[in-house]
């Protein structure tokens, strides 16, 4: 997308959440399962769209971070949608390796028992 | 889940978002659709696991909230999935109705196409 685009786009959202932030859930584009949940500030928003790979913002952290910098597996973007009230977006994305940073494939790894008991 | 599993559960998370809130995901337990992202305190939390209904805490009206409390579009939980840092849950589930206020099944049934344009 184009950076005329991404503004457009990036303007019509409601960062109403932490830090001027919206909730970002990544989800791959083939399985559907749910990766990972973060927040994007317009910045993070507007370079995941002119970049195709998902960048936040880290609220722990206070910066702005592209995905994959680090680890090399970056989660390159398919396709976006909205919700109602334009606080939270889902990436459909192609990971180029694991998400989350225990190796595990998806953030959400463990169901319930393994935590209650864990 | 009875009170004690409940408890033992929501004592391990970590509620660092808005107003002591962890993020809570949405999925349809057969499709893998992604039906809603919403807030939710100790108590939507303790509330979720002990009745098996979709429970949330309302960051703009301040308060808990049953949902389907009005519509009878309950959010029946059949499983859940909790990320690596503790901060945010998946629930699986069966809705009973649609699970977007507008009527559609999903709260993101727009694709950025969509809203750029809209």
């Amino acid at each position: 997308m184009n950076e005329e685009e991404a503004k457009a786009l990036a303007s019509k959202m409601n960062f109403r959440h932490e830090e001027n932030t919206i909730i970002a859930v990544l989800q791959h584009f083939q399985t559907k399962d749910v990766l990972m949940v973060g927040n994007m500030n317009y910045e993070a928003l507007f370079l995941t769209l002119t970049t195709g790979k998902a960048h936040f913002y880290s609220l722990s952290r206070r910066k702005l971070w592209l995905k994959g910098e680090t680890s090399g597996n970056f989660q390159i973007v398919e396709g976006m949608k909205v919700d109602c009230d334009e606080d939270a977006v889902i990436l459909l994305v192609r990971p180029l390796g694991p998400t989350c940073h225990t190796g595990n494939s998806s953030c959400f790894y463990r169901d319930h028992l393994d935590i209650r008991n864990g």
